[in-house]
């Protein structure tokens, strides 16, 4: 119902349970677009490259940055597990958010609009995502059955409606696709233009390519699996952070039971990287996914593992023993995801709040 | 390109290779609004109901007809596996067609418009699903790849971007949604309005609620396991014929390597059934699926079963076998998915095309 006399601008939703993500190398002037839906959550910005560099960051944010030297400080030699040179350091920012939710964001991505027109609020549609069911063990095919207007279809069994608690929101991508540098060699001039208003859970069992760009999950949930790997400077390997973390977040979530959804909400990616850069970066990758992907696929976490921490060592131990036969940079990553770990754990313990004060240059330094 | 000098109508895709399959009780004058999409092809109308009953068919359309009095001729007595006063009856047509192709859909249905206005040849498009390639074994999140403007995004496997071929096509409604009388208790003015621009492939291992209302598949394919099993007259459930063959062909299909997709084509659902009258055939099964979704979920098929018709008659088996402790029902199911299997093969074999060629009164009669 129409609310006629009121005029109070409603409540941004979950506005302190939720922090923004942004990983960066640049001004931060893609954040005035965003500013109406931002303006009332807290950021955290994690400065990539030449830590001396001066990011601007438009007025009227609340935010917190940090850059390498930050990082180094507050980490110490785990620092060692949080990639440099790479947009993979934004999981530096979940570990040191205190919030229950992490909405991550790239700085190329601005608001999209839905067919009508009207601009979507990208950050409205996760955090709807994330606070209803998801329905991981059973197809609904009317989609997510939690939205306005649908519903579970005859033949879903009643059992299986209650649904399973949703750990990650994965969005899409109007103009500029998150293609791979073979495709985007290929197809230089394909754009997405397709709105599909649809909502839906990944079935458990089922692996799907997560993209950071536009993403939003459960931290206190899933946090500890929200790793981006071991990417950019001084590593064989680029641009699979993402995917890295999605394999692994995927495997953790079905043995937890959790649900995983992709599709709404839309933001517009407004520039294709350098697929001639890209190949390079993922040139390792195009091997390697072909060996882990079926070991995600085939791996099983034991029962024993009944928290994300114990089910993301033990996936680091079956990486080192299965995946480092591949090539030595597996063994590498395990070690990077248990040090993770090590670090994930210091600074979420009630000690580790410490830690977590001495950090940042605030809006209000 | 455009063809700017020929005016010449284009050849309805498939023609010569595919049925329509209706089941009716009533006459068909739902065709007329399907003239201009349905005109060209062959269907195969199935009489439910009283026999001696006429059925008008418009004008025009290229159709044979089989009541209950030539099913029981043509199948003597295996025609005990074929449902009466059920829908379940439309599958006596996949069984008697000769094409490669089935398209099947119910007479309360009429073409939709997409939001742009323009009418969907929902036919059409089901044959664009069929004739692409399915993505079963990991999960595209730009959709079906193979579609104009989509491709594999950033972290698809290479040696999995060929996909499998595609066995079924499940299309959706617009309008009245397909619940179950619970939900249209519940929900008596609910109406699907959300056009989800969308084809889709359900993973490997997982399952679905396949409706019979809009349905495309390949029938030499897949054809002996669209079995819509005993429902109705004298058998204590309905409404569950379309799920049940669901799940065993999603089963089958899973074991051998090919692809079911759903969404798009929409047709728009005119009328919602009696939800009492639902209820009270839908009972059994709210309670039976609980039991049969699981062990869908769970059963494998032996390596030896290299043929639809192997992996069928081992399905009938082991429903036999873990089902028929739930309910007697399930042991009568078992022998008639068995004898659903020589009908196939009697009437699929180079003799059988005789049996075939004695049946319909058609329009040539």
């Amino acid at each position: 119902m129409a609310q006629l006399y009121s005029s109070v601008k409603p409540t941004p939703m979950l506005k302190d349970e939720l922090d923004i993500v942004i990983p960066t190398i640049r001004n931060l002037d893609f954040l005035e677009m965003w500013r109406p839906i931002f303006e009332d959550y807290h950021l955290i910005i994690v400065q990539d490259g030449d830590p001396s560099k001066d990011i601007k960051i438009p007025e009227g944010f609340d935010y917190e940055l940090y850059n390498r030297d930050d990082i180094n400080r507050i980490l110490g030699p785990k620092a060692s597990c949080i990639s440099f040179k790479d947009s993979a350091c934004r999981c530096f920012g979940y570990m040191v958010s205190k919030k229950k939710y992490i909405y991550t964001i790239d700085d190329d991505c601005f608001v999209a609009k839905d067919p009508s027109g009207k601009e979507i609020n990208a950050l409205e549609q996760h955090i709807k995502n994330l606070l209803s069911p998801s329905t991981p063990h059973f197809f609904n095919t009317l989609y997510d059955p939690f939205r306005d207007g649908a519903d579970f279809v005859r033949g879903y069994p009643f059992s299986m409606r209650e649904g399973a608690i949703t750990a990650v929101s994965h969005g899409l991508w109007l103009n500029i696709p998150d293609y791979d540098a073979p495709t985007q060699l290929v197809k230089p001039l394909e754009r997405n233009s397709r709105y599909v208003d649809a909502v839906m859970t990944i079935p458990k069992g089922t692996l799907f390519p997560m993209c950071g760009m536009n993403l939003a999950f459960d931290r206190e949930l899933i946090g500890p699996a929200m790793y981006f790997g071991l990417m950019g400077d001084g590593q064989p390997i680029g641009r699979y952070d993402d995917m890295w973390a999605g394999w692994c977040v995927k495997v953790i979530c079905d043995h937890m039971g959790w649900g995983v959804k992709t599709g709404l909400p839309y933001i517009w990616h407004s520039k294709a990287s350098n697929p001639f850069v890209n190949l390079k970066k993922e040139y390792n990758g195009i091997f390697w996914q072909e060996e882990a992907i079926p070991f995600f696929q085939t791996v099983t976490l034991p029962k024993e593992c009944t928290s994300v921490q114990q089910c993301y060592l033990e996936l680091a131990k079956l990486v080192k023993e299965k995946l480092g036969k591949v090539d030595p940079y597996f063994i590498k990553l395990a070690a990077g995801m248990v040090t993770w770990i090590e670090a994930w754990e210091e600074l979420n313990s009630p000690e580790g709040t410490e830690a977590k004060a001495k950090a940042p240059k605030g809006k209000n330094d």
